[in-house]
């Protein structure tokens, strides 16, 4: 029978559909988030983060302590039965400092690490590729100041795009205060954050726009000259092993000490992790939030498609819940962005199961073959029920199964879906030596 | 700075809190509850169950299609800036309906077999252990209607209980049309719910209450003892080789093809599953739902404190979605239950890293030894900044960390801070197989 979307008889039915800007997850798509996800904790384990969770639901008055009217307006937000004003949360962030401010020198002890990985909701106006829920994945070290913590960032995130495959990324690295600094001291103090604007935008606009729009911000022609050589410069980190390296190319001075703390943060880094790092000025993130070190992260060849991860050091995380000064740094990998690029390299495809139990003539495949897969650590899907070839090939299919076994009185066959080749396998140690050979590695 | 959790000056300062029934996981927590998880989604994949997602907003009109009541009072529903009336998921079960009813013969195929662990929401009147946000573990194969089916539920469950080295437990089993028939062939079909409802409760307030509660409603005397009598025969489920071991035991009779698939699903079990299976008809799931075999696994000793993960099968999932008939069978994991016992036992305490390094002088460790030991699967937290030793011992305590490798020019000292003894280590790799020979069996 065909699915009925609509009522049409005296029996009523609801259409069963998602609501727009949300999305399901399929069998294959949830393994290979899993997967991702799986990696990440892992070694952000090995670094020493550890995992906490928070509700997904908090008092409205918490999630918008920190923000403007744009949260506002995309926040889910309502009344419960019992006349509190609640809402989603829309990030990780809000809800860390308000977890720090609860709990700080009571269940935890600063320093603190940890790491988030969860659902945030965000009523956006949904457009291709922008959903009302999603996953955000955060790491944070918060009551340490030492560069030690930045560069563990770096290390472990960078540590992370590794053991997922991702090999050709560069982490571009900056300072907060040099920019900062530069406009003081040219004296458009009270422009900082406009200027900071445009000149974020200037690997999307290039460096005409942004001289234009600087001039239309009554910044003088030397000084429009001046930001633009500062957000232009651009080098491997390997600079950082001198400072006088970058004192030396800007002539009029540079904040000296945002220079040492990089050139600090560049030594502390895993050796494997150097050759990824990119001194970069041009980062300066958007948000006024962070105050030392900053850092995206972009694929090689894909810069414009945007960062995969990024963050930086900040003040003051808990402001809003407690005088209690509390700087830290953090970063977040974008999850999303990485599936569709792990996705897209068909590195991480993997089915439901590793093979598919299929007998011949219908009956129930012997249970002890069964529980040798499966305590041969062998993802084990059984048709319990008799199935024709062509049903069988379709089902492995969709499930992107690599191997049906079909047991008959005359043994068994091992079919490659792949390859659509078949062969009798002579033992069980034999099969399962053939199947394993060829599983992608499911480690994590 | 003390914390402060009211406005006392100028600055505005919100308390940082969680609403009530909602808690935050701290790092501890967190992690027994991952590894809990990873080891159950570990087994059921073994089993060829394939994990899916689902939002956790969803139209109110879907939620609500299947419930009474109940459920819309508990139901945290809203009304979106788009105007539509949407809701948080109460349970997987609904959501796993309108899934199956939207992607059948399209992105999915029957047999179609999944597992979903996620949060769900109810607005329940708190109490002592009741929380308004928590976790919820389903597994069910639809589009199957083998007692195969139904035996893999309880291999699959009962196989995840002892890889979280949980092994006191029986599944008590037992079947639907036994007591419907029973209810019909003595006349009170009509009366059916009730008497269910009333022999549901036999395990908590005895046979006598339950005597006279059948007595209230009318069944006669005799009626009455032969539901009782049914309700109370339970027997290991070896009985299940033979049906005439069932039947000679009920001389007005029984269902018999109700037993009879009771005995093949026994004999679809697992060898090492078997002996935890318990025949028992005082089962019957409150629930209107089941239509076939189900099921409650109590921990052994501990009856009363209710079921750690209960199932069955029933009919037509997706009756308020599509005219399609799609049955199939089910189970679920009380995660939060299984939480508790295992943290009871101490079996699963780990902390949020295997060792802390703390270098004597104060100056950053040697990364090549962190990494080293990271290298090798250790996880590791440094101390970046100078920490006197009272303070490490805390840090470790408060963390469960179990070593402390303190490092200094004479060379490392490993402490343990369960015995509080340290010891000099003259390699890495020494320090690494001491390391690793305490830890708490982290693979999944």
């Amino acid at each position: 029978m065909e699915l009925t979307t609509t009522s049409s008889t005296s029996t009523t039915t609801t259409i069963p559909r998602v609501l727009k800007g949300f999305r399901d997850a399929l069998p294959c798509a949830e393994i290979a988030r899993e997967r991702l996800i799986a990696k990440i904790k892992k070694t952000f384990s090995l670094y020493g983060y550890a995992p906490i969770d928070t509700p997904c639901l908090e008092y409205e008055e918490i999630l918008l302590s920190k923000s403007g009217g744009e949260t506002e307006k995309q926040i889910y937000a309502f009344t419960d039965n019992g006349g509190r004003r609640i809402a989603l949360r829309f990030d990780l962030t809000v809800p860390f400092a308000r977890f720090v401010a609860e709990h700080v020198h009571k269940e935890i002890e600063l320093p603190f690490k940890r790491y988030h990985i969860g659902k945030v909701w965000r009523g956006e106006k949904s457009q291709a590729g922008r959903y009302r829920e999603f996953y955000q994945c955060d790491i944070d070290e918060v009551g340490s100041t030492s560069a030690s913590s930045d560069a563990e960032i770096i290390n472990a995130i960078a540590s992370a795009l590794l053991a997922i495959g991702v090999d050709n990324f560069k982490v571009h690295i900056s300072h907060r205060a040099l920019l900062q600094d530069l406009t003081s001291k040219l004296g458009y103090k009270d422009k900082g954050a406009d200027i900071l604007r445009i000149l974020d935008k200037m690997p999307k606009i290039g460096k005409e726009a942004v001289h234009e729009q600087l001039l239309g911000l009554s910044v003088s022609e030397d000084d429009v000259n001046d930001f633009i050589l500062f957000a232009s410069f651009k080098q491997d980190a390997s600079v950082l092993k001198d400072i006088s390296n970058i004192t030396s190319s800007f002539k009029k001075g540079i904040n000296e000490s945002a220079i040492q703390r990089l050139c600090d943060i560049y030594s502390l880094l895993n050796e494997n992790i150097k050759p990824h790092i990119v001194l970069d000025f041009s980062i300066t993130r958007g948000l006024d939030y962070y105050t030392g070190f900053v850092f995206e992260t972009f694929i090689t060849g894909s810069e414009n498609t945007g960062s995969i991860s990024s963050g930086g050091r900040y003040d003051d995380l808990t402001s809003h819940f407690t005088k209690e000064k509390i700087s830290g740094v953090g970063g977040s990998i974008g999850l999303d962005r990485l599936l569709s690029i792990i996705s897209a390299s068909g590195q991480q495809n993997m089915g439901t199961a590793d093979v598919y139990v299929v007998s011949k003539d219908g009956s129930v495949p012997d249970s002890k073959l069964i529980q040798c897969l499966r305590g041969n650590e062998i993802r084990t899907d059984v048709a319990f029920e008799s199935v024709k070839n062509n049903k069988a090939y379709r089902y492995a299919e969709l499930n992107l199964i690599p191997f049906i076994l079909f047991v008959s009185e005359s043994g068994y066959y091992l079919k490659n879906i792949a390859t659509r080749e078949e062969e009798k396998v002579e033992s069980q140690s034999d099969m399962i030596k053939k199947i394993k050979s060829q599983l992608v590695n499911n480690e994590v």
